[in-house]
């Protein structure tokens, strides 16, 4: 049983958050994916269900031993199973991390333009977001390493969130610049909570380097977010994982994990990780060229097709960072217009931080069909708003 | 298609945590029961399995309305559906009430001997635990008025945490002492947090009463815990509902509870609840009928057999409060005893607090044949430990 990708599903009036837009309109913003996820995780969920018994779930050693055996398999690493821990998801073991590890009034480093949620995980805990943001060299992010270290070494900073790959502007770090930030964050004590949650998902030939994978420095000194989430399109299983080689980090951290409820997993969670991580490795290499595609489809349709528009080459992630600047510094008013005009829904990329105004975020992860349905909107709504401004 | 509430379901190696015990033990201690869930659970959650998508999940109104359904049709109570909100669970929700509502330092009052972890939610976030001890007059347990009072009128008492109907103890509140403890809490500004987790799980003939049910003054100074775990056997299902009429109130938990992330529900919370709250009111009565018979069945045995302990009568939840003082006041040396001599694992009391030291919980939520298991280990048991001390 393989998955068809270009099968056009109906997601509308199915709770979903991405689905839940007007019968004329395309949602292409939220990082969920219009694919059904891969047929041994169903059939895994089937056969919980049929249990029909959903009392208090535990965590067992082959749970563990499925996350190893997909690092190893697919990303050359093989994290010690006693190192993990499971967690409901990425975004609140950050959130808990956050209040662990540093303190009320502390700087956590990020590298703007970057996934907004890491935002709220700082701010709505007292602490301050201090950025180090990704300088733009005609289409090509690069970390501007003297600021980096500045902001490392200011000593109000004990923590960096790391978005590796990075979301939204597609970027994979290589091991030589996960070295780099491994080793400022080591001098200046700063801990390193590396979001890997989109490393499954990149071009064939530019696979991602796990943070603490890179060398003894890094993997002692950083917890590792992962997830099948992103990968197999389960946000809604409620399961990830942290890794944490550090001991005393780990017991740091677990402590937080429990008391903020975090590691208990529903009775779906184990089985479909299970599944994903033994079974699903063919699913998410189609997966992956069904993206790649899709990726090179936008790329070619905005060059001949949209004028002032300048897709950003990234390779990973299925979200696609376009820069907009010729057309507007305000692309909150661009989306706002293109959804009003053509029903298209992207998102605006000034949620992200830094110089994210001037570019958009698109989701390319639907069949053929449905992306060229939205990038014709696209062109649309982009031609009218330049012929109305 | 109805449950059969006899059928002896093998739930050893389903990385249940109740079942995680060696081969010969027989455990009778976590609150959850060895009962299928209700068949219209089961047919939904099949259905959602069968979409293959699990993508973020939105709560719809049908939801609400549900909940609101199931309030009016089995309590007599119609809560708005404006008060609620989904979370992912009771003990989470009160955490987060309890870090938003109160403040580090702060007393947060409960009625000892009661269910232990919400002593965590309280001591974990820096607040303090003080107790208006129940008072256990010859098996009867009662309010002593005058101590509630003092405690509730201590300047740094901010809220208290109700369990009703109350485990362990079993006792559904009445609609006037709901009233009573509800003027007093209001008198001192003292928010209330009623947990009505074990509120479907009764006796026929000894309905609960929601305490925000029983006047405006409970209403508006309260925030209302309710799930499906415990009366349908999902506690892996993490959904709850929290019902704050108060307007003020609610804003400031809601913030909170997004904030800690438990406002968004799996991909299988939405579906079950609805299922739960729509389709299995007969289910619920017919569990309830074989919670009672088997919970006069163990009073029964224990008054014949098993000489020294003495069966508190409980109207609710499906956990029974044995009195051991007769035999010991150490009663976790006696569950030792009894789990190493004769494989049952029930629960030693003095985790809840106040006398319960003297006691011993058990979970007869489980077919007669075990359930007479489970007795007969514990006259042997109670016997040998006599013998041998
Ligand atoms: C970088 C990153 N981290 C985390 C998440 C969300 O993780 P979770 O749903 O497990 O909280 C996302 C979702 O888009 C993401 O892009
Ligand atoms: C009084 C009470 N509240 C809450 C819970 C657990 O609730 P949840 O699993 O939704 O966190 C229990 C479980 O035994 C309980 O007895």
């Amino acid at each position: 049983m393989t998955t068809d990708f270009s099968e056009m599903i109906d997601r509308r009036h199915t709770n979903s958050v991405k689905w839940d837009v007007k019968d004329n309109e395309l949602p292409m913003w939220v990082a969920d994916m219009d694919f059904r996820t891969a047929p041994g995780i169903i059939k895994a969920l089937q056969a919980k269900v049929k249990t029909g018994i959903f009392g208090y779930e535990e965590v067992p050693d082959a749970y563990f031993q499925a996350v190893q055996h997909w690092y190893a398999t697919e990303h050359n690493w093989t994290p010690d199973t006693a190192w993990m821990r499971f967690v409901t998801g990425v975004v609140p073991t950050i959130s808990s991390a956050v209040r662990r590890v540093t303190n009320v009034g502390d700087n956590v480093l990020v590298q703007a333009p970057v996934y907004n949620i890491f935002y709220n995980s700082i701010v709505n805990n007292g602490r301050h977001v201090l950025s180090s943001d990704l300088v733009d060299h005609d289409g090509i992010y690069a970390i501007d390493w003297d600021d980096l270290a500045t902001k490392m070494a200011a000593p109000l900073t004990t923590m960096m969130i790391l978005c590796n790959p990075h979301n939204p502007v597609g970027k994979v770090w290589t091991a030589d610049e996960l070295a780099h930030i491994g080793q400022l964050a080591a001098t200046n004590h700063v801990t390193v909570l590396s979001d890997e949650i989109h490393g499954d998902i990149t071009d064939a030939d530019h696979p991602y380097t796990p943070f603490a994978s890179v060398n003894a420095v890094n993997a002692q000194n950083s917890l590792t977010c992962v997830s099948t989430s992103k990968t197999f399109n389960v946000a809604a299983l409620h399961a990830a994982t942290v890794i944490i080689p550090n001991e005393a980090l780990r017991n740091l951290v677990d402590r937080g994990l429990n008391t903020d409820e975090l590691a208990e997993p529903n009775a779906f969670a184990i089985p479909g990780v299970i599944a994903a991580y033994t079974t699903g490795a063919d699913w998410v290499h189609a997966m992956n060229a069904q993206i790649t595609a899709n990726k090179q489809t936008l790329t070619a349709f905005i060059a001949a097709n949209v004028p002032g528009l300048t897709v950003i080459e990234g390779h990973a992630t299925y979200l696609v960072w376009i820069d907009c600047s010729q057309v507007t510094h305000d692309t909150q008013a661009l989306c706002d217009f293109i959804r009003a005009k053509t029903g298209l829904f992207i998102t605006a990329g000034a949620v992200y931080g830094g110089n994210g105004h001037d570019f958009v975020r698109i989701n390319v992860a639907c069949p053929a069909e449905r992306l060229q349905d939205g990038l014709n909107r696209l062109a649309t709504g982009v031609k009218d708003f330049q012929t109305q401004a």
